[in-house]
């Protein structure tokens, strides 16, 4: 997605480590319109797959999402990091390994809100080597739903998670994949349709 | 807003230790209609009040955060509760007991996304002891930016963070505030204009 991927070369910057930061507009500061085109692009990519619910992992997939899901008309749910008091009841958990955050964490959502009888779009910001994807992806597993699609914004092409899920069969869609970064230039493959 | 009161009074439930369980539409599961409605009403409580920017805290602030932005037309910024690698720079920080959460933790902000020149509008999910949004005006307080207003979807007014809130001067308003509450019967306060 041009629109994207021209955000990326104005306002993201190459990190030492493969870290591409695009904290201005995507993950700490949100550029609210963006994501709503985002949304839309998401919508565009996924209107014919009958999703009935999006799902999410905390924090900054939550602002994807919610745009995202605006578009579908469905409700969203997002898994969450941290073992709240709140939550109570069944839960479906699964380890996620971040590499942003250094540790092993449990993802955990309650069983109340997916089931059998939904058809899931699973949102994120970035997919590099697709761990947390993958703990999402245990939880419908675990649910019995079905998978629709997964939809991110960046995916870091050189990194395997995105060639895992395709091999897997899942339908994937990334608005912009960096095939290969420096510090002075960034190269998107080009997209899917 | 009677829209959310219903809500609430529809699927909210009351847990021992004064919690109002609310994860079907607002926390968990996310009913972003809904939250498109109650950033709509944010925006008319707001729109005189010159609003630059929206500050919340992740997780759940996010959702709320971002529905409203778009009836401001302004970006979402949101503190992050863990310090995560890709936050570098210079950082505003304040600590915050939660409740929830059974723990004390310090919330972060990238400096460059907060100046003298912002006018925020603060938002959040929830109001009770008012400890994460004490850590937000500390944040704002720091940054030197002008507090616009305070907005939170649901107040316990029968705790003090409210009313804390008022007496310092803040323009705070919440789109309903329980009165009290008990597992059998759930009442709300009269909303401000």
């Amino acid at each position: 997605m041009k629109l994207l991927e021209d955000r990326i070369l104005r306002d993201g910057q190459v990190r030492p480590g493969q870290v591409l930061k695009v904290d201005s507009f995507l993950n700490h500061q949100l550029d609210v319109e963006l994501l709503d085109r985002l949304g839309a692009e998401f919508y565009r990519l996924f209107r014919e797959d009958r999703v009935t619910k999006i799902l999410t992992i905390e924090a900054s997939g939550i602002a994807v999402a919610c745009l995202a899901a605006r578009h579908f008309g469905v409700p969203v749910v997002f898994a969450k990091k941290a073992k709240s008091k709140n939550l109570d009841g069944d839960l479906y958990t699964a380890p996620v390994t971040s590499y942003t955050y250094g540790r092993e964490y449990q993802i955990t959502l309650a069983k109340k809100f997916l089931g059998q009888e939904d058809r899931v779009l699973l949102l994120d910001d970035f997919l590099a080597n697709g761990k947390a994807m993958q703990g999402l992806l245990s939880v419908c597993h675990q649910a019995g739903c079905a998978v629709a699609g997964i939809g991110v914004c960046i995916e870091k092409g050189f990194q395997p998670g995105g060639k895992e899920l395709r091999q897997a069969g899942y339908k994937l869609r990334s608005l912009a994949t960096v095939e290969e970064m420096t510090e002075d230039s960034l190269t998107f493959r080009p997209q899917e349709e």
